[in-house]
């Protein structure tokens, strides 16, 4: 005989599960075996869950009804619960130390520390989670990390390409394109094999000036039959104000870094606050 | 006067505040605050928590007596659980058609797949999860989601080595180096402030063949007095037996990659299976 789990084992058990599968429809068959219960204790815990959720915004459950059917674990179940960490990530973006000379920021601190990372891809991902984004598609290398997360939160494969053709995985399509802040000729690859043919991808990268990059890999994707649901960046410089792709958000734009007055001017993006 | 939350209500927000945050003494006291509850509930939350854990197989609760002390949440509580697992992905590495030209293995499907990077990581850092890292270092760019998730799992921030002097952090090391299997001098650059003086660091990659990218990365550790505590990779190959660097762990051992007989003679290492 199968063992019984008490209800509030199940429960914990449940949450391990969703968090370890977000974004992923789950048959309510899958939980009777697992905790070897009838339909309708799953369909009871599913229920409970559910409230538990809410209760702490520590995210949603989806139930789609039907044969076909199941539930689905959404990590972000609002914004509202992240503004005080986008709050407390703009302050620290605002500190001077950060600035490198030629106007950049230092970001690395905060785009390679995962409980940072992860946070900042529950946000970025927000707008898209019902899209059906089959790729998170981003160029090395500061984007990687919080394109892994935005595809780990939408339970979709990371796409990395290459700045150049460094490609060791077989054929791959080149483009070259216009560093739009440089204005420099630079080219971009990706493997064949790494995306299918007509998938809804999302770009991801950490840092947007001009959208030189993010407006090449829309093109690369051209080349795949891709179809570009939109694109996500971290941080969006305010100038130049008209970019060279529409279909962005950012979570910060960065309007001003003075070099000399040691002042990072940054805000938070509308859409987050509204 | 606060809300009052029910016990299995507790025992779900506390699973996903420590899978948000593993590896991180925290002090009872944040949970007693946190549902507003007296110590002896938060300690037998913890308790019962603790056994729900074992159950499932689902990572263990590590506690610290005293007034420093705490309760930390380490993901992966044997390896036992992770070997279904490795086996399935060896198999799918078995695969010919991941053959490609020059008998490297396409591997991206894996190593770029959410679900499956953070399994690789969880057995990876095993090891090593004990053992007070402060940084997990890896070298762009093929190594950087399996060595976030390692991060992840450690709750230690992600240093990415750039293989050039691509570097727009401020003032950088660089060194050469010569890689192993194809002799050529490169070089690769690591940004000042991105690494405190002194730190316990993982090294981490995708994959080694004589190991020259590592043992490069162990001298640009020696730059920033960082001590090596270890080096993880998800394949070494098995040749050449006499890699450049000794303290390394594989999770699979690559032992022939037949390009004109479409086989690919690959092993678990010895440390998963006994």
């Amino acid at each position: 005989m199968m063992e019984k789990y008490k209800r509030y084992e199940r429960l914990v058990a449940l949450l391990k599960f969703f968090t370890d599968n977000p974004n992923k429809l789950v048959n309510l068959e899958q939980f009777m075996d697992m905790f070897n219960i009838a339909k309708s204790s799953a369909s009871e815990d599913i229920d409970i869950l559910e409230e538990i959720l809410e209760k702490f915004d520590m995210g949603k459950l989806m139930t789609f009804p039907g044969a076909g059917g199941g539930v689905k674990y959404i990590p972000v179940s609002s914004l509202k619960s992240y503004v005080p960490f986008v709050k407390e990530v703009c302050e620290r973006l605002k500190d001077p130390s950060r600035i490198i000379p030629g106007g950049f920021l230092y970001t690395a601190d905060l785009i390679y520390s995962p409980p940072i990372v992860s946070k900042i891809a529950e946000v970025l991902v927000y707008p898209f989670i019902e899209k059906e984004i089959d790729a998170v598609v981003t160029v090395e290398t500061k984007g990687i990390p919080i394109a892994l997360m935005c595809a780990r939160v939408l339970n979709v494969p990371l796409v990395i390409v290459r700045k150049d053709s460094r490609v060791t995985e077989g054929s791959f399509v080149s483009i070259n394109y216009v560093s739009g802040s440089q204005r420099h000729i630079r080219s971009m690859s990706l493997a064949r094999r790494a995306l299918d043919k007509g998938a809804k991808v999302l770009l991801v990268d950490d840092f947007m000036k001009a959208g030189g990059t993010l407006k090449g890999m829309t093109e690369l994707m051209e080349e795949f039959d891709a179809h570009v649901v939109g694109a996500g960046v971290m941080i969006a410089t305010e100038e130049p104000r008209e970019k060279l792709i529409d279909n962005y958000i950012s979570i910060f734009v960065l309007k001003n870094v003075e070099e000399e007055k040691n002042i990072v001017e940054i805000e938070i993006s509308d859409w987050i606050l509204k």
